[in-house]
């Protein structure tokens, strides 16, 4: 059931660091990007892979992690994505993108979610020193970042307050937590 | 397996129009956007549901249909889809989006997909007027409509030439072919 695979698809942001992915797996979830919609099927986006550690570590050093909380500045060694990737817009293609990055991404994280991997898509990078630490051409516009691993920590769904707070925080077991607004507030006229 | 459904989640133009999708089967799809990615988990997406003929009608005139198809108007009485989920974005939580509403949108194309129905992200809206018909205030941004139904087509999706050409066609059959580029090729890097 989808619905099953969608609940189990958190944000991971800790992860058995150890614990690689191939190459080959990283193929295939592109795959189901590539067999997934694209506007006007102009099909812009471009894949960089990465899963061996000193490029995952160029990749690492220009990303924000988890804006809400303040006192953990991301995850420390051991317990960071085993890989990567990175999702640029094709300029000769497209010169902008609607929405086809966060269709592309959500089969990409789906996909992982299968095969008991998890990821974040991450928005916050620095973009200019990530282009030149992976030598990216100006033809490509990077959106986004697509962190993925074998997840090491607990994340659970709960109902936002009426105080219309969606923060996620963290309890003192690591346990992550993610107020999600109701069907009822998300449902209009 | 998620690539299986996302293999048969095709971008589909022409339904049954007389099977119709019910109220409730729309709520179960926009509970799988909720529980999706959402960016600082802020959620500022909102969704207003149709499935009765005279709120479809409104819908249907504000929309474009396959600009590759020239001599193709889009789907005649009959071929229309049931049901609608129209995607806005709430300004009073957040002022821009960047792909929520991909992944939402794809989200709920492949719970679709799960129950046999399909469907199409349309951007291409009038997007003033369909405001005007549906009395949307002003504080709602339209982003997409998916329109939904029972497939009546058959959709085929074939490996883009060398020439690069990607634009989808139908045949005389009236199957439609959607040329996707290969994974060699979105793959950079």
């Amino acid at each position: 059931m989808i619905k099953e695979l969608i609940a189990k698809n958190r944000s991971y942001r800790r992860f058995f660091e150890e614990t690689t992915i191939e190459y080959d797996t990283l193929r295939e979830l592109v795959d189901l990007a590539r067999l997934s919609a694209s506007a006007a099927n102009l099909q812009p986006l471009k894949y960089i892979l990465s899963c061996e550690p000193r490029k995952n570590a160029r990749i690492f050093r220009n990303l924000a992690w988890a804006g809400y909380l303040k006192d953990w500045p991301g995850p420390s060694e051991g317990e960071r994505p085993s890989a990567y990737i990175v999702i640029v817009a094709d300029r000769q293609i497209a010169f902008s993108v609607d929405c086809d990055h966060g269709i592309a991404a959500q089969s990409i994280l789906l996909g992982a979610a299968e095969r008991g991997l998890g990821g974040c898509i991450i928005a916050s990078v620095q973009k200019d020193r990530l282009r030149q630490e992976l030598d990216i051409p100006d033809r490509y516009e990077i959106l986004l970042v697509l962190a993925l691993g074998k997840p090491a920590e607990s994340v659970v769904i709960e109902q936002a307050g009426r105080d219309g707070e969606i923060k996620y925080w963290r309890d003192k077991e690591g346990t992550h937590h993610v107020p999600k607004r109701s069907l009822d507030e998300i449902i209009i006229g």
